[in-house]
């Protein structure tokens, strides 16, 4: 009988988890039954952009986390797959920074060419999964959230690639319940024009606290506190613009700082990172972890070792981010096409220790990209994912670090060498602070 | 062996379940074991006041509509329940229109003193519930979110209090993803200082939409548009708050209604209603229904007709609130105790449907409450839960409706009759209009 293997998500992960079966069914392989859950109503995940916040129609959780005016935080070199490049879909090079739905364009081009769209369940969450001993396999539920019809269906296998950076972690803080304005998440984040001329608070010091502060400058925003509590993100901040120790306390408008410094603020925003949220897993299956490169229970950061017919993808953290979950993705199906043979638990637990104890010891983020794009390079030693430089986008992200020390404000305006394709990448036609118009059509245009 | 009943949220319908339970087991009946599952970490249901929108500190959707100033929009007397009065909980006569924390105080008062506490599993939202055709009974799949750990307990009765006004309905309306402000629904609205100086569009005519423009209007929005589909409110409005057609069209700041006329807006709020969202039921159990004063499917409003096993409280639109679901839950418990004996399956559904036609025929706001007031009446009728003025109740709201057509924002200046001391009540100290202090010390204080 034909295998069957859930996917649960249609973001960057699950479509390159189909993308991995259509390739191998291309080359005359015989492939499993794929199945892909999706919650939202289009593919895409969090680069699916939408107005709402908090649910959805349906009374779902939001999944997306961008905003308007999002450009990509790191150079479309480090992120390009390597069997269907920007090149192939723009027909030409194009700039190393392009916004939110140039890159959503993107996504969907290959697998639009790879005709999986009807692998895909729409508005199809996914309530709940269950092992099944007897049979070996697993049980999971779905609710259509057209129709309201839930039904449960038994898979070989289960693919989890919900995402983690769509459950917001929010802290608590002393007298938030007084403060007389909007107190947000990231998550919630969409427009920075509604922060024209206001005074902003914005606490952590993650790419989210980076790029909305800078986003929330470059639409007007009259000052921008930024609250760290470890060290501030020292880059070379705009005037109004200043890094601050922890918040204390709030008192309506009034903000305390741990250093004794107060400040009157009009909004707090909250970049204080994501949960790794599962409320359709049951504790066994359940992957539990913080937001780091290598996450324990994890064979080669995939298959779950209690039991490896559960696997999941792209739950690291990530410099490494398409081209990742691509070498997950087909990693995962060569295991399960039977090309690769798994270790017993033992080795699989033995294995993880010895990237973990690696992983402890990363001190900065070149060594932390060095570590990923090793993990990457071992992956893709195994499958027919088509090799690609990794020391070359290592050192991509090596510049990319560098520009941003050099000047956070302009940084996206350079441009880099595809690792793919090994064409320089032309500079964008408009410095991004002047660029306020973030629409695929301005982006591409030639000047 | 104990039957077990197993009660789906802890606000004012599932404390009125335990409390059921526990007056019976007072006077010395032997009663089942009652499990109170309550997602949030404390009781109160959307009473119980959070600073947070979306989702909450595990992740898990923010189940508080309530927002800072909130005062109740109705006579406490209509509410009042009739074995735990106001005068004796706040050992006086206090006026009629309390603030949140005033209520929630008066919720908590009597299930602290008939402690029942222990019956609630907190920070336990229930994942999935599944009937087991062979043991006629449930399973219930619930998470611990303080250590995680997800269980399956088994139920003979299942009570689903879970609440109706948690999940926002959210329409779409054209161009909002261009709008450059901020677009929530009144699920998220949390101050109204945020809005202080603002041109505000809100889009619905409900108790919400009359309320939180009123709010906005107290702490200072410049100019309140309201937006409806069918009719305008008709209240006696300030000076800068127009009534207009429906919202057609966004266009950045630019909002367009159907008679042609458009306005320059600051913010959206969404007043257009909730949702009935039962995530954790399969089809099979799930009260499908919009907001209105007689769901079918649910006998006396309560019985699941397919599986009387399964029991709603407090589903249906409400005039009546706490004493209505202490109707149902004294009703519910006599129906599990034998006390009363359900009809069959057929019977049921014509019962629902005698009900359910004259429903249809209601006219305004008058007759509706009469209806609802009969419902309790046959409710109340049939249990020791203490029997109280109906009459006297519908009259009341009468008055507060009558009240608040002469003057919107002084109604609440008012004071009524308790119909369970026979007391009149004060009025309040300060005018509504002029009370900025929503605590429950300022309210209480004398003068």
């Amino acid at each position: 009988m034909t295998k069957r293997v859930a996917v649960i998500g249609a973001g960057p992960s699950g479509l390159a988890q189909l993308r991995a079966f259509q390739s191998a069914a291309e080359k005359g392989a015989e492939v499993p039954e794929v199945v892909c859950f999706e919650r939202q109503a289009d593919w895409g995940g969090i680069w699916n952009y939408t107005w709402r916040t908090g649910t959805d129609e349906h009374g779902e959780p939001v999944h997306c986390s961008m905003y308007r005016y999002l450009w990509s935080n790191g150079p479309k070199e480090c992120l390009e797959f390597a069997d269907y490049t920007f090149e192939e879909h723009f027909g030409r090079p194009i700039a190393s920074y392009p916004p939110r739905a140039v890159l959503w364009d993107y996504i969907k081009g290959r697998v639009e060419k790879a005709g999986v769209r009807s692998w895909i369940r729409f508005s199809s969450p996914v309530r709940w999964v269950q092992y099944n001993e007897d049979k070996d396999n697993f049980s999971v539920t779905v609710q259509n959230l057209v129709d309201g019809h839930s039904y449960t269906e038994e898979f070989d296998y289960v693919i989890v690639a919900s995402g983690h950076f769509s459950t917001p972690n929010v802290p608590d803080f002393e007298g938030l319940a007084t403060f007389n304005g909007r107190v947000m998440h990231a998550h919630d984040f969409r427009d920075a024009l509604e922060f024209k001329d206001k005074d902003l608070l914005i606490i952590g010091t993650s790419y989210s606290a980076e790029d909305i502060g800078s986003q929330c400058y470059k639409y007007g925003a009259r000052s921008i506190t930024c609250s760290h509590r470890t060290a501030p993100m020292g880059f070379h901040w705009p005037d109004n613009w200043e890094e601050v120790p922890l918040l204390t306390r709030v008192e309506k408008n009034t903000c305390h700082f741990k250093d004794g410094s107060s400040r009157e603020i009009d909004a707090i925003i909250m970049c204080t990172g994501y949960l790794h949220h599962f409320p359709f897993l049951p504790d066994e299956l359940r992957l539990q972890t913080g937001n780091r490169l290598w996450p324990l229970d994890l064979y080669k950061g995939i298959f779950w070792e209690a039991n490896p017919k559960l696997m999941y993808l792209g739950m690291q953290d990530q410099f490494y981010t398409f081209n990742m979950f691509d070498a997950q993705a087909w990693y995962a199906r060569d295991a399960i096409l039977g090309r690769i043979t798994l270790p017993d638990q033992e080795e699989m637990v033995r294995h993880s220790q010895v990237w973990r104890a690696r992983e402890e010891k990363l001190e900065d983020d070149e060594q932390m990209i060095w570590f990923q794009g090793d993990y990457v390079q071992d992956l893709i030693n195994e499958t027919d994912y088509p090799s690609f430089d990794v020391e070359g986008v290592n050192k991509t992200f090596m510049e990319w670090e560098h520009h941003k020390h050099e000047d956070i404000m302009t940084f996206r305006n350079n441009a880099y060498r595809s690792l793919m394709t090994g064409n320089m990448q032309p500079a964008h036609h408009t410095p991004w602070l002047e660029a306020m118009d973030d629409s695929m059509e301005s982006y591409l245009a030639s000047s």
